[in-house]
């Protein structure tokens, strides 16, 4: 202390103003960053070309990468996950087959042409690739409007396998184009409701075949669903509820053992196909198909026919037909991308996000031409893939062996199947994707993320699912532009023993330093809060000096502004700097910025701010700013304004 | 130094976890912040109920709260301006009623009843009152479509006065509902862009009237006015040109000179109703109206006729009629808001935006019930009001007044007043409203700003101006969601001789710290971009490790997160905090954090994420956290981890 005005302001840190960037150079680091984040290329640099165009290949095919390194034991592995995961295609594929209202041996198409491309261009090694629930029901909601798939059956298999293309082209255009980031703005709220949603959705709709229904209604809410079966009720078949009762417990019972118990996974794993066996020997043995339950009837021989002309590009529903294969086709990549990226973290290894894309996109697309229609990676497969000790992609390759088989061979085996045991299967899996738990953890950590999950979800079971994906889409939207919109402001004070200063809300110890309002604006300033925060910071100073004449302290002198948090700042936040600044200086006040980041003293110096402000009211800490602030001061504090500059390492921030 | 790791762990400042909020009561803090960031009610609190009734009846009419205050001297400022203001509002009125393609008499209609409600309910003291240009243009090129303006007149009118309705129904809501942050969204670089194409499009149709064309295009865009321009080149009126030209050159004159010296003002003021006076002497004398220069011809005798009987709502067109309400209701409300604000700043008194917005809106709704149509508080016209000396909205009063003795004596003179003077007066507005300065500064200040100028410039100009409205908005609310998508991470430096630490890009000088990588988060983390962080803050660990490979320091041992600037998390943003702890301790480093916020806090410790972390590896400052890393370090660096915890005030932050 008790050094010169001059000789202090020169040991003080100055904060830096970072060299201007050329635009077009500052341009290319933006789209870098926004839209090569991972960067993917990295490996290529400083490669002969040879060995890039190699590179290039492997990147876009990763099977060449890992083939030649495949391994004996891995294929153990592989070739027991693979049969487990093909006893489960088999009844799951037929089911969400029927929940898309399509023949059942669409399914079973879509369960092996799409796993052997993925196998060649996904990146994932315990992606089990097959047809999902939720984006089934949606395409039979959204495309059953247009055209009725049991009237015009061959037109409205057409349009889902045109949907199912344009679902690809959307998928991969999204990975070319790098554009996979627009998928994080499901928010995990959303998700968890709208899945929850939509599993409840797909469970009610099973209804029809635990009940033996010949007729349902054809929308998906609770209420219709609700009076469609009470209606009925005269025609519900005893015969359906009893083998659907046995065959749900049968399979609950064994979710629960294998939770209970590692033992009993592949007996779990082997349920599903056990029940369908088990139902058919019944029906087959006991005719029960002339009493009332339904079965799954004929079922063509021989591998998926090709599909290229029936593609309705000409059809009067193309537009529809387009809508829904980009939105279904966006569920169907988050839940995989999803699903894909878990496994990866949890087993340590990279999934490149946008590849993953471009991987589903042409596996649908290729499907389109092959009687396939949209697939994707559901959890439930995967898991039990992963669990069976699948090493890598060759699972999906042993599943789609196994499809094949019995699509050569086996389908006349599926006449007697009941669907009441498909409806069973269903259940089962639904029963999980309903995180309720997920639900309680955000209700814990965060209210108003709860009441987004509670939204989607409401949306999906009273209205539909495109409802309440778009209430969830909003919300997430709403909420993000909101928080954005309403940053917060905190007052600092001073931590005792220490130049460190925090928010008096957070640290009630903190001291406020008498004559300064210490102000730290939490976000990025942009015209979407520039208002507001003029606003908020006049309110502060008002509320402020309130408090100041009824404790009679000494009247406030400067405020200081701490711009820590503040990542950068537009043409509107700097207007509105401005006029704080003019209305502060109208009231005899100071105006004191502290810690500006590189981004925004650029801007307030391109400006002229920093002119009219005065550089030497720039500091790089809030301590800085407050002791030239006291230094100035008459009577300042005695405990802040020392700042002893040849003390050594330790002696501020 | 020296001191055991058991004492040394005392001594640093621990990081506060506020205590827990009932739900409700963080819920109203937010609706608070939301809605009433403002506090309007600040005056209300601890007052008796007739006082608090009083209040409010000033609050929502602020004509009582000043009415009483007001003095003969304010009055003499008003008297000037209220007449300065009239002179300019009736060949205003006419030219933009002509833009709507609506009779002239609206025009004049629009600029009595509407000043009259504001003088009451408004809380500018410079706005003055009227008829806006690029709402005028966008009313008739969105309800032309549907009904013509020329053919079914009465019905057009009809709509137009239902659309105003409408327009006044969204304001006062806005306003009502506090929404008025809605308005905000629109970002000073797409509100020059717009505003500067909507002039020139004005322009552009100005060439009509300045022509003397009969017939014109019913498009907006720069192409369509050029084509319909020269294929109707053999009709245009070297009178109406002549005439156009030598009224142009003198209101740019007056312009330019008053620029130049104050004492020109009033010519400036005065110099429209002076060109339509000379220019209906001309035409009256010259008879050119018998040689195709088209005139306003007979306007009816009276004041505004009722009108609540003629509002459309049975109307076929009804929804266009609410659409083109509530968008025309914005943008008036924009650019009247934004004006009130600017006066408002720079006089020092304060405007609630929200209240501004009731007033708009019951101004607008009084207004289509007495045959006005859409009115603001235009830039032009306000400016000329506050130069004029105006004290209070005592002006507009007086401007109504003049309209009155107009509407009720005068109308008959304005029989000769040929359209062409009236395009002069337009052209001579908008070109004040091409703000290419801004542009300038746009591009100088922030290059993506300018950009998204350009391209809503270009949208009304060659496309329509709904079109570039939407450009706008979608390129407005596009940064903003890139911008929270994709946020900065730096990597922090030890800035010599001091605990501070900065970001290496912005500081050179400051030092990176061997085994340890500093990273600082720059914005709230969010479900929007926290898959960017995972992947950003692997390629930083990534970078590291190959620079120290490279360089051959001693091995990375720590990461620490600084979370200053992370204002706040949801629950995606936890999960991938926790995914990037279980990555980092799998490579066998640890995860340190420093300075979490509050809201950060809280979330993490609900989340049981501290626990997982450990309470220990938690630091108040980067300082902190680092000096205890290196205490744990073996041959650690010299110069950091002294911290001194009993050296006094100054040692660290």
């Amino acid at each position: 202390m008790g050094s010169g005005k001059e000789e202090k302001k020169e040991c003080l840190h100055r904060v830096a103003i970072p060299p201007p960037k050329p635009f077009l150079e500052s341009l290319r680091a933006t789209v870098k960053e926004t839209f090569f984040a991972d960067d993917p290329f990295h490996q290529f640099k400083g490669q002969p070309p040879r060995k890039r165009f190699l590179l290039g290949f492997q990147y876009l095919v990763p099977f060449v990468e890992w083939a030649p390194r495949y391994t004996f034991d891995s294929f153990k592995g592989d070739l027991l996950s693979g049969i487990t995961i093909a006893t489960l295609a088999i009844p799951q594929g037929i089911s969400y087959a029927k929940l898309a209202n399509l023949p059942p041996i669409i399914g079973l198409y879509s369960s092996f042409v799409p796993p052997l491309i993925y196998a060649m261009l996904g990146s994932s090694r315990d992606l089990a690739v097959g047809t999902v629930a939720v984006p089934s029901l949606l395409m039979a909601s959204m495309l059953g409007k247009d055209v009725s798939p049991t009237q015009d059956t061959k037109e409205y298999v057409n349009l889902v396998l045109t949907a199912t293309f344009f679902a690809g082209v959307f998928q991969a255009a999204l990975g070319f184009l790098r554009l996979g980031f627009i998928v994080d703005f499901l928010s995990h709220a959303t998700i968890v409701g709208f899945m929850g949603g939509a599993a409840t959705v797909v469970l009610l709709q099973q209804l029809k075949g635990l009940l033996g229904l010949a007729h349902f209604t054809s929308n998906t809410d609770l209420i219709s669903v609700v009076i469609s079966i009470a209606s009925q009720a005269h025609s519900w078949k005893w015969q359906c509820v009893l083998l659907g009762c046995c065959f749900l417990f049968f399979l609950l019972l064994t979710k629960y053992l294998m939770k209970r118990k590692k033992v009993f996974f592949w007996i779990n794993a082997m349920a599903p196909l056990t029940c369908v066996i088990l139902a058919t020997l019944i029906v087959s043995l006991t005719h029960a198909e002339n009493h009332g339950v339904q079965v799954i009837g004929r079922l063509s021989k021989g591998l998926n026919p090709l599909s290229v002309d029936v593609l309705a590009f000409g059809s009067p529903y193309l537009a529809t037909a387009i809508k829904t294969g980009i939105i279904t086709g966006a569920i169907a990549l988050a839940e995989g991308v999803a699903v894909g990226r878990s496994f990866a973290i949890s087993k340590n290894y990279h999934i490149d996000g946008n590849k993953e894309m471009i991987a589903f996109g042409l596996m649908n697309i290729v499907g389109s031409c092959t009687s396939c229609y949209l697939t994707s990676g559901p959890f439930s497969r995967s898991a039990v893939n992963s669990n069976a000790g699948c090493k890598s992609a060759v699972s999906n390759i042993v599943m789609a062996v196994g499809i094949m088989i019995t699509l050569l061979l086996l389908t006349p085996l599926f006449y007697h199947t009941p669907l009441v045991v498909l409806s069973s299967i269903v259940i089962t899996a639904m029963l999980g994707s309903i995180d309720y738990q997920a639900a309680i953890h955000l209700w814990q950590i965060d209210k108003f993320d709860f009441l987004i999950c509670l939204a989607s979800y409401n949306g999906v079971v009273f209205s539909s699912v495109e409802t309440g994906l778009i209430i969830a889409v909003t919300l997430s939207l709403l909420r993000l532009l909101i928080s954005i919109a309403r940053p917060r402001t905190f007052e600092l004070g001073n931590i005792p023993n220490s130049m460190i200063y925090r928010s008096i809300d957070q640290y009630p110890n903190a001291e406020r330093i008498p004559a300064i309002l210490i102000l730290q604006i939490d976000s990025p300033i942009y015209f979407a809060n520039s208002n507001y925060l003029r606003e908020r910071i006049s309110r502060w100073i008002h509320q402020e000096e309130d408090r100041i004449k009824a404790t009679g302290e000494s009247s406030l002198q400067y405020v200081v502004l701490d711009l820590s948090a503040v990542g950068s700042i537009d043409t509107s936040g700097i207007s509105m700097l401005e006029e704080i600044n003019g209305n502060i200086e109208g009231k005899g006040l100071k105006l004191v910025l502290a810690n500006p980041r590189s981004e925004v003293i650029k801007k307030l110096d391109k400006s002229k701010f920093i002119e009219s402000l005065g550089q030497e009211w720039i500091y790089l800490t809030v301590g800085e700013a407050v002791s030239a602030c006291n230094f100035v001061l008459p009577g300042s504090w005695p405990n802040v304004n020392s700042v002893e500059c040849d003390a050594g390492p330790d002696n501020n921030v």
